[in-house]
């Protein structure tokens, strides 16, 4: 069967089914991040690629491509609550590029290293007779030894989103701000039970939350925070937004509504529903944006 | 002015001159690994790739290709003298491949992470609309606190290969046992100064190993250990051998000879010369085999 018939999901799904791991790994491959028991405590490890064609366009700014490449697995580990530590880059293209092309997408990396405190440590490049490949693997630390997964959602837990969803492809793609700071403070503040990136759009990550957490999910999509001039469809499904999802205990969220507006004054953040048993499990079901908050 | 006008080894030293690093980061990009300190003493850090079309073929066996992917890593961390804990893997690849062949890549990273111990912990996949691109990331930790780089090679040192050299592309470069323990038995018994593994040929390495310890060399190309059938060019220039490299002190040089023999009767070691300050600095230099060991 061909990739594409099975899906991205149930591929990883099939893929780490027989992976070798021992116990010192505490979350493996599915989550944002894995995270390992190391000598000094836990650690987060996350890589990830971004491919020409795919996820920037040949004639894309190389600073921002570089920024993008970094900011993508910066995102993932502060998804989990993480303090990103450690960056090693592999750049695979074609040796008739101009240097000054590939020394600004160093510069763009360097940029995002340093605003989010990451060492660029390894830098390999590799020919490639096709697309450019940039692949960034980053190590991480939790916040105050604490960190969070998709799987701890609970029952009528109240689910957020941070800032707006939907049109990123004109241009927010390549200049997102990873919401690291935000997710320490959730993480150290309240009790947050599930966090994620929406990497892929609400309609694929909310689901993938969900099932993790093996419950069901309403939402309300009139609350939908929406980018200007964006439907509620891509609000939902254009993907790269980049923002954090998540699950916070209902009795928390009213007080973490308060701090959060006077924290980040400028941040939206949004209540668009809850987890709840026997609610929908994706978005092709009716009657998953059944929610009202009270 | 393009990359290959350049070259590989510029554009590295060009790009890593300006990356941020912090006064954690003990060993940066240019060495076979990064070393960085956290919490609970040194971490090694690698990244690598292979690219379809460059570092195999479409019709390679393709766990045989994922044996590869990941024991490329394995290697540079042994270079190191460190033992590999867990790696990271991105894959990007057509979504018309079958997955079957991506499920064999794996089972290859499978085999190879049982036999070295290496815990797989995420693995990320990627559309590609050009060649499979298959990214390795992997931590390691020191052998008893002790790592080697290329850059403490001393005048006078020994200089020594393991195994055989050329000839890699009839297929050993998709069949290579990387030295690991051999290399953590080098590190905690001699005292090794320099040490790297042979991936770009001997006539690549060896300059690039010399250059890092500031010192010159000379080698006995009669003493070259190569394959079956190899001239000594091909032991040069070939390439993929992933043998270790490295640079002893001469006093301790006979008795790890002997010591070698008992611990690792089947694995060739080869003094193949020594590091002179004013010796030859590359292979393009006429004078570079002047080496004769008493």
């Amino acid at each position: 069967m061909k990739l594409r018939e099975l899906g991205e999901d149930e591929v990883v799904t099939r893929l780490i089914r027989s992976l070798p791991v021992d116990r010192r790994v505490l979350v493996r491959a599915g989550d944002d991040c894995a995270i390992v028991r190391v000598a000094g405590g836990l650690q987060l490890l996350k890589a990830d690629c971004i491919v020409e064609g795919i996820h920037f366009l040949p004639e894309a700014d190389p600073k921002q491509i570089g920024w993008k490449a970094l900011c993508r697995a910066i995102s993932d580990i502060a998804a989990m609550g993480g303090k990103p530590l450690d960056a090693v880059v592999t750049v695979a293209l074609s040796r008739e590029i101009e240097f000054s092309w590939l020394d600004r997408v160093y510069a763009g990396m360097r940029n995002a290293a340093k605003r989010y405190g990451v060492s660029l440590v390894g830098g390999e490049t590799a020919q490639s007779p096709g697309p450019v490949f940039i692949s960034v693997a980053l190590t991480g630390t939790p916040t105050d030894g604490k960190y969070v997964t998709r799987s701890g959602g609970r029952n009528l837990d109240r689910l957020y989103v941070t800032g707006k969803l939907g049109g990123s492809l004109r241009g927010k793609h390549l200049r997102f701000h990873p919401r690291m700071l935000e997710a320490q403070w959730l993480v150290r503040k309240f009790p947050i039970h599930a966090m994620m990136d929406l990497s892929d759009g609400l309609a694929t990550d909310l689901p993938r939350m969900a099932s993790a957490s093996k419950i069901g999910f309403e939402i309300d999509l009139a609350e939908l925070p929406r980018n200007d001039q964006c439907t509620v469809e891509q609000a939902l499904r254009d993907g790269e937004d980049y923002e954090l999802l998540f699950a916070v205990a209902p009795g928390a969220a009213k007080r973490l509504e308060i701090a959060w507006r006077k924290q980040f004054p400028r941040i939206a953040l949004t209540c668009i529903g809850r987890l709840i048993k026997g609610g929908a499990t994706n978005f092709r079901e009716k009657g998953f944006d059944h929610f009202r908050p009270e």
